[in-house]
């Protein structure tokens, strides 16, 4: 029998989503596993499900993640154009077009999401601009257009609507936000857990 | 030179800063530092300062954290009295016995949070009462009345309100919270970070 996939949930604009987004499909590999991957919105999420404020915006937090941000990046010798304290993209459309790939080229939608990570963060641009969005389908073989038009769909907003709540409906409330043979782990500091658990079978 | 100690804060109502207080000074031990063990308040820091709700409170992480409590004890076989969802008990005579003994007993102040710690957590009392305080002196070869007074004094009082006053100073917001070398640390799933920091002489 073929061990169930690892379900990752991430938000576009969350750095920690990123940070382990370059690391999940090794840990799955080491354990025969395979990544599913799953858009969600903080904005949903944490401000209007659990009424929290903006992370930068929490009094004390918001200093420390500017600090962990940049501790992270001399760890892993990143070089991202993107300062976690730069104004923050509508999240929207980059889910949108993300869903639109999963719908249209399925199998495909893991490349897309690294491709959007990568735009993002490494490259500090701002996908909620079409033309940014545009510019991810020739490495990835896609029609331009075909792609620009199905970020703007209403198939593509419903079905980011359903996959906020299906994100709900699973207990997800972070990003990266796990959930391994039913288990669920939120954060990428959790990952050495996520993956010992794997090694063990859960506990 | 001999390195400086770690700053360990911590809230004894907090399941997190007590699993790391049972694995804090085997961390400093491993790279020839010591601990300084100083509390906070999570209510002065969490729901004044930052303006959040108590975890339990918060819809989705809430479900999380109890999950996540019953799989840290299962995976460490720690059998503790306290449910996580118990009601908890007013922190504060607790922590102004830990200031108590930190001003009167230098030096034994780590081995009395560990003892109110265990009595908190794996026994399941209630340690604002003065019964349960003052519990814990014969072990510790303190004297019984001094204790419950001390825990009650002025001088007490004032210490507390100072010692969070400080950690607020020094951005501490959770716990646990880990400070050294300047270098700051949230939460017990951090603590393979510090132990790297520790090892590298930070990055």
């Amino acid at each position: 029998m073929t061990p169930a996939p690892i379900d990752f949930y991430f938000d576009f604009l969350s750095s920690y989503g990123y940070f382990a987004s370059l690391r999940i499909e090794a840990i799955a590999a080491r354990h025969g596993r395979s990544v599913r991957w799953h858009c969600m919105l903080l904005g949903v999420a944490v401000m209007k499900v659990m009424g929290l404020k903006p992370l930068l915006e929490t009094p004390l937090k918001g200093d420390y993640v500017l600090r962990d941000y940049a501790r992270y990046l001399r760890r892993h010798g990143l070089e991202l154009a993107r300062q976690v304290s730069d104004p923050m993209m509508d999240p929207r459309p980059a889910a949108r077009a993300f869903c639109w790939v999963k719908r249209h080229h399925p199998g495909r939608e893991g490349a897309f999401a690294h491709a959007l990570f990568d735009r993002y963060w490494r490259l500090g641009r701002d996908l909620s601009l079409n033309d940014e969005i545009g510019a991810l389908a020739g490495p990835l073989s896609l029609d331009r257009t075909a792609l620009v038009d199905g970020a703007e769909s209403e198939q593509s907003r419903r079905d980011l609507r359903d996959a906020v709540s299906a994100s709900l409906e699973r207990g997800v409330f972070g990003s990266p936000f796990l959930i391994v043979d039913g288990e669920p782990f939120w954060g990428w500091d959790r990952l050495p857990m996520l993956e010992e658990w794997l090694e063990r079978g859960g506990w």
